[in-house]
């Protein structure tokens, strides 16, 4: 086990017979898989988190059976990890106590498209990239790209208040959920939120309900708003001698009241790894940005990113795409970044910190210098136009890991220190729990521990994640 | 009294005597204002609401200041009412039980603006127009314009999630609160959120912070994201037979895929209202839309937008402002309406709906059949891209009121039948209290109770607000 979950009971043997028997009762046996196979799938997501294997893995079709799931397991005192595409980065979907996975991949439909009011109302199981397609099939646009979009799936983009690259200009996944159907832990069903852009009504117990890592309620429904397709977009290449360059143009385009929808930085150790792919990069550049626009007056915006990226004389070349195959072959350079980057090393870490956009290089500085003192390779890229980096340790060997621990503690608090945040998009999970105190204060994770019960006064969904509680059960 | 508070207890009056005491000796007697003129002017705000007479009035220099009150008036068992601007529309600021009223009027300060990564600081008693030219001075933009924007004040306008005409293309309040200092009932102080753009670590306590209305805690601090200042700018006026025609270019407008950044309907009335006022308006048009542009390339899209706005025939007039005089002077006349229409008759109570976009045509045929049937006057104008209309009745005489209470009720049904929200901006506080079960559903309000619960056990903090508790206290 890579990373040692935080301490939770296992459920009673007996517990757990006695809630298997009633599911299998109540919601019938195809929907209800304690095979081998499954079990083990549903023990890990894309992180390197490895949980318990759970006793079982509930497979709903329907906000019905999601809500008797939650009251069966409730009754009978067993835990309940709420799973859509697992596809997580921080373990959010790993069970850590066993007990049930609740997977929402058979909820998948587009329930509506309201092109009128610019409104989307989808289910949980639903992949990103689907969504995309349906609605810019309608001339609208949904502006959340997680990295994963091609599996990753709308239950836990909201679980997980999932960004991307557009979110610069765009704002994450938060900015377009505007209602919420959640089944509460004992099968309660809450609708909170609205279908309009505007509403006060109460407290925001819809944005409560996003980022909270499923451990909250298990979404059933999301009531999404969409935007207009912008009409046209632009894309731009800038290389540069090394990172710092790279980031005082991001400093550049800023300052010049440009806002891109993407701006994308990559370090040299990321610009090698590319290479190695078998694209062609300019040898001199160690670091690059890839700039995207969009809206009305382009050409103009074009030329103003232009000066911006040169001005200071420090930039190697900037390139615009030409057309749309080109515009698409430079994304699916940035798309595959994690997996090539995967390739690279027996193990992967890619963490998401976000630092104050003026403090990019700062944080790049400190990076270097985490990396020498520990030894530990790492590579760097990210969403610079929000602070937001990925900054990955890669090792071979299992011997190496307490080196990498000492490099990732090194980063959560260099990033603190630089008035910066654990995470940009990934949650807290499993993986980032021990470092929440380096961030919060004792009082507001009291506050969220109270939180938590009111939805959960049994602690039985998804145990043992955000909050720092010690070692596992299993 | 026009409107009742909810029930809510009176403090014992030993208990104020010995809390006013307290506060007089740890505060010092020039921040604990017991004057019969201060207590009168914090017993109401701009709403219809009034309560009770506070006992005292607290002037807050200091989170300090903020901190010891609340732990003063919990050990005593003494309700605090929070209060910036006193600008609100219902009753949040207005004490229902007496007790402390915790002013923030003296906390004005723009603590920081930092140009580099777009976020201002601010103290919760600054007035919002301040902050708009102070970052505007700057090449930035705080896009919030609630239409009481030169007196009302940032705390407020988080209380409340505040929005204003710029909502449709740049949202609400909660947009733009990256985080908060917040001071609890008994006085602990919470800091929640991040200066970063990005960032999901644990729940998002600062989005249920925004728009609680006071009632879950006090800000002494807000930290605001802002955005660079557009570089265009062109409004727009279009004229029309009536509000249907209206209401049809908003839908053309935006099936053009149009963002304008305001999108303004004012119905025949409120012309007349306008007129009133000596400003010339084609004798034909019975409706105008204010519509306003900003952006890259904004001639190519007044293009587009005229196009829009004119199609289908049924459109009178539509012109463009010529230059910022012009342009200011549209916007006059719209900020004025509020305080024109208040003219129009003795008291004027002006709702602040939702409803789909798509609804709007029957949202308004219905405040026609609802007017014809209580015989109460009204005239609607508002946020149409958003479907947020202010639909306000006006009335001269006490013994109308019942008749006024019979449209408020019908317009609260229509809007809920019609899938739309009770409040778009004002917030509910005590007037629209009553009607929160037409719109949540019993699980919904208890889930904000317990909510409630956790930051304020006692009950003691705006107690009366958003949740329906029957008869007044006084």
């Amino acid at each position: 086990m890579l990373v040692a979950p935080p301490q939770v009971r296992l459920p009673a043997r007996d517990a757990v017979d006695r809630a298997l028997a009633e599911l299998d009762r109540r919601l019938g046996g195809s929907k209800v898989d304690t095979s081998e196979a499954a079990r083990s799938a549903h023990a890990v997501d894309d992180s390197e988190a490895i949980g318990c294997v759970p006793d079982v893995v509930v497979h709903a079709s329907s906000r019905d059976d999601v809500a008797l799931t939650l009251e069966i397991a409730e009754r009978h005192g067993v835990p309940v990890t709420p799973r859509a595409g697992g596809t997580g980065r921080t373990g959010g979907a790993v069970p850590v106590a066993g007990g049930v996975v609740l997977a929402s991949q058979g909820m998948n439909r587009i329930v509506e498209i309201d092109r009128q009011n610019l409104v989307a109302v989808v289910q949980p199981g639903l992949v990103t990239a689907n969504l995309h397609e349906a609605v810019e099939a309608e001339g609208l646009f949904y502006p959340p790209d997680p990295n994963s979009l091609k599996t990753c799936m709308l239950g836990g983009n909201v679980a997980e208040n999932a960004g991307g690259p557009r979110a610069f200009k765009y704002g994450v996944t938060r900015e377009y959920v505007l209602g919420l159907e959640t089944c509460l832990m004992g099968g309660r069903v809450l609708r909170s939120g609205k279908r309009t852009i505007k509403g006060v009504t109460g407290y925001d117990v819809t944005a409560l309900l996003v980022g909270s890592e499923g451990t909250l309620g298990v979404f059933t429904e999301i009531t999404l708003r969409l935007v207009p397709n912008p009409t046209e977009v632009a894309t731009v290449l800038a290389l540069f001698h090394d990172v710092r360059a790279a980031a005082d143009a991001v400093r550049r385009v800023v300052a010049a009241r440009l806002v891109p929808r993407c701006l994308e930085l990559m370090d040299a150790s990321t610009l090698g790894a590319i290479r190695a792919q078998g694209v062609a990069i300019d040898p001199r550049a160690g670091a690059m940005l890839l700039v995207e626009i969009d809206g009305g007056g382009v050409d103009d915006l074009l030329e103003r990113l232009g000066a911006a990226l040169t001005e200071g004389g420090t930039t190697l070349d900037v390139v615009a795409a030409q057309d749309a195959s080109q515009r698409a072959r430079l994304w699916e350079a940035r798309r595959m970044l994690s997996p090539a980057t995967r390739k690279l090393a027996k193990y992967k870490l890619s963490e998401d910190i976000v630092v104050p956009r003026s403090k990019l290089v700062d944080l790049l500085t400190e990076v270097d210098r985490i990396g020498e003192r520990t030894g530990v390779r790492h590579l760097t890229y990210g969403h610079a136009g929000d602070g937001n980096l990925h900054v990955n340790f890669l090792w071979n060997d299992e011997a190496e890991r307490p080196a990498v621990d000492l490099a990732i503690d090194g980063l959560m608090r260099a990033t603190i220190a630089l008035g910066g945040t654990l995470t940009g998009e990934h949650g807290v999970g499993v993986m980032k729990a021990q470092y929440l105190p380096l961030e919060q204060s004792a009082e507001l994770i009291g506050v969220q521990q109270d939180l938590k019960r009111v939805f959960d006064p049994s602690g039985l969904l998804n145990p043992g994640k955000i909050f720092p509680t010690g070692h596992g059960a299993c």
